[in-house]
């Protein structure tokens, strides 16, 4: 475990509050152990801080209330969706109330000539596909794991598709949200545009639940492709494989995804997707379009690559042949646990202009050798995002000591390169110590700043991104 | 001219910030007439407000200095461009200081790998589009004026090519602002993508110069077009010309620009431009791509068109002829005022969900029947935004009282259809009072709460945006 940072406890504004809200809502405040220490999961090496209480709110006016409650007796409200963030953005640890939206699921309206539609936040995206998939339209923003959309808008989350599509806020046209005041707001009107007021919506998107809770969400809905093909391209370097991605986007190839896997992750794969790739750095793409389309922008990405050294470049409209490869990209957590058996696996998040990138990832590579550390890297290419999944013995302190060395290391270097330390993982706790080091001092007051006007007790998610 | 609201003046404070000011920069604290009132010009039916002085700063550090004079001696600071902007954006309704960006204007870094720039604010759209040439990329945002970038991004501009590449708010990477505290803020990395902290860069964008001075930009461009084509397609009605637009979204067609002119504007640019388009409804297109795509994307969209009742398609990959059109479109404004000479044109600003589109333009034009005003319409229809051009007797008291109830009607008609008064001039003066008939109270607290944070004695251009 690496430590966190001390944040205070209002222990009699807890216990009143805990008094009001169970004299309200019975036996739905959970006090459970069990309970209360699984909406503190945070999936990484961040140590568990459980709530005092979960409630599963049903509606706005209730979520509301509960506000309204816990601001009276300024105790802490954390915001739960899946609980698949990674920087224990759903710790609590100052107490509080985990207020878990999964039973607000409801698809409240589909506007299939606006290409959008108005959910409730605890709506998955596999759930909200399975619902839109009669209407041609879909929802592009895949992070991978099966998450709330709430939870995907309240840290900006983006994946594989963002290249295309963008993140989560290129994708949100209006929040519904209650603010520690008790206050509902609308952040802006369905429109595909606007220039009214301040963009409280794309606020409000990445926040992580420190300023306002999401109770509806408008997104906008993409036309399901006529037709998808996938590629793969295996080449000599990291710098090799790079270089054809920018050459890719400066000929203006609309790639849907494009996905760099080092030779450690090739191998990986191969074990256990029972694949049969080159083990060398691979470029994995998807293109959608029309049939001609798709073909064409295949062909000219298979001459792209072969300028840059690219080989085997292989190439398939096949839907099994394409859920393959995809399933294997998927997969690819599972497949680096394989190599550590028993290992638990912590993934960093940096960003870089895409001109850095193949600098950032053989350096990278360069300083886990160094270290010794087993580490497969992944990475959305065309955003110059990469993940390195380190795979730590959490019994060794001395081991979880050079890891998070590592991260601050790899967190430095991307800053050094103009880039983030976290392209779409966000900051919760575990990404606190470096923000300051990306933003200085003038952004964090800033930040500062917006939070003490909107949230002057600090009740929502306290202890999390630097505030 | 129609009423604005009064904001006190610290007449003390600017006496002596002037005086500081002066100390230290001398004749470059600009006091004349004649200059103080060209930069309160606001182009519209609101009365000029001129500032005590205008100074024209040379960098960073300068304005830094300059803000932190006047934040001590409470004086108004309001940021200047080109003087485009169309709201009274500009005007210095408590006096103070006017900061005109136009020699801040170097284009300080071109990274043609990243497909990104950093400039100055001072930097026009044209200007930076005529340095990109030889790099073979440019910048997409065209809202008609040749506007400074500083400007379009303190509103969130946008234009006809919003349906494609998105306004200037999905166009900026990151932001270097002054604050009222004084501070020097870099919003965010390079990089493209981040989830570290709150969006400052995107609350910044669309803020009008009420929270930072934007003193570099760092934009994102695209890769010039292998092949442009315009087409031009009349209709029987706007409901016809509307429902091939829905129509065209949810096929996927890729448009560049998708414009729709009422048959009153058809006529007026046949008249001005020398134009022979039939006096009907009309969409004017652009497509970008390659040769291949850009031929199939338009006759997809005459297939469509035909579909919906479209006539007279016609399609040109003709440089001469392309420019020819939508230099038109470009003049429609000009084209306009000549319907009704000595008249002054008054744009109106809504933006709809575009299912909504084809009812409130056809009751907007109704409404217009009924009050007997001339006010030919042109639409960003692919965003559901669009203007009308009200040509205005402005010696007519009695006129212009019947035009601004018009706006206040439309604008409360197109909020009425989940729309906003602004899809891209922004709140300025002149619509603040339907700003919170649009977002509602919770969200105008919320905007005041944050304004309060960043500029607590509101400084940074006061009374505008209903702050």
């Amino acid at each position: 475990m690496v430590e966190l940072a001390y944040v205070p406890r209002n222990e009699d504004g807890i216990a009143t509050a805990l008094g009001v809200l169970t004299q309200r809502l019975g036996d739905r405040v959970e006090k459970g152990a069990a309970i209360r220490e699984q909406h503190a999961h945070t999936t990484t090496w961040l140590r568990n801080q459980a709530p005092d209480a979960v409630i599963f709110p049903r509606s706005t006016e209730e979520v509301q209330e509960i506000v309204r409650i816990c601001a009276t007796h300024r105790t802490p409200v954390i915001p739960f969706g899946t609980g698949t963030s990674l920087e224990g953005h759903v710790n609590a640890p100052a107490g509080g109330i985990s207020l878990d939206f999964s039973q607000m699921d409801a698809i409240l309206q589909v506007h299939a000539e606006d290409m959008d539609v108005v959910i409730q936040p605890g709506v998955t995206r596999k759930a909200l596909n399975t619902h839109l998939r009669d209407t041609g339209l879909f929802f592009p923003i895949d992070p991978g794991a099966d998450a709330s959309l709430g939870g995907m808008a309240a840290t900006n989350a983006s994946g594989t598709c963002a290249v295309r599509y963008g993140t989560m806020k290129d994708n949100i046209l209006a929040l519904k949200a209650v603010l520690p005041s008790g206050e509902v707001i609308q952040t802006a009107a369905r429109a595909r545009k606007t220039s009214a007021g301040y963009d409280l919506t794309r606020l409000i998107v990445g926040s992580e639940g420190t300023l306002g809770l999401i109770t509806e969400l408008t997104l906008k809905l993409q036309g399901i492709p006529e037709a998808m093909s996938a590629a793969t391209c295996s080449f000599p370097s990291v710098e090799a494989a790079c270089d054809a991605v920018i050459a890719t986007f400066q000929y203006g190839l609309p790639v849907a995804r494009i996905e760099l896997l080092d030779a450690l992750q090739v191998k990986a794969c191969n074990a256990y997707s029972k694949l049969n790739l080159p083990e060398t750095p691979l470029l994995l793409l998807e293109f959608h379009g029309t049939e001609g389309a798709v073909a064409e922008q295949a062909a000219l990405f298979g001459e792209i690559a072969g300028d840059h050294g690219g080989t085997g470049f292989t190439f398939t409209t096949r839907e099994e042949d394409r859920t393959q490869l995809w399933q294997a990209r998927h997969d690819a957590y599972w497949a680096s646990l394989q190599l550590r058996p028993g290992a638990k696996g912590i993934s960093t998040d940096v960003c870089v202009p895409i001109s850095q990138l193949a600098h950032c990832v053989a350096g990278t590579q360069a300083r886990l050798a160094e270290l010794g550390m087993v580490a497969p890297i992944v990475g959305h290419v065309g955003d110059g995002n990469f993940h390195t999944l380190l795979l730590v013995d959490m019994d060794n302190p001395a081991e979880i000591a050079r890891a998070d060395e590592f991260v601050g290391w790899l967190n430095d270097f991307a800053i050094s390169l103009d880039g983030t330390c976290t392209g779409e993982h966000g900051i919760g706790q575990g990404k606190a110590k470096y923000l300051e080091r990306e933003l200085g001092p003038g952004a964090m007051a800033m930040m500062a700043a917006i939070k003490r006007g909107v949230d002057p007790d600090n009740i929502f998610n306290p202890g999390k991104m630097a505030l």
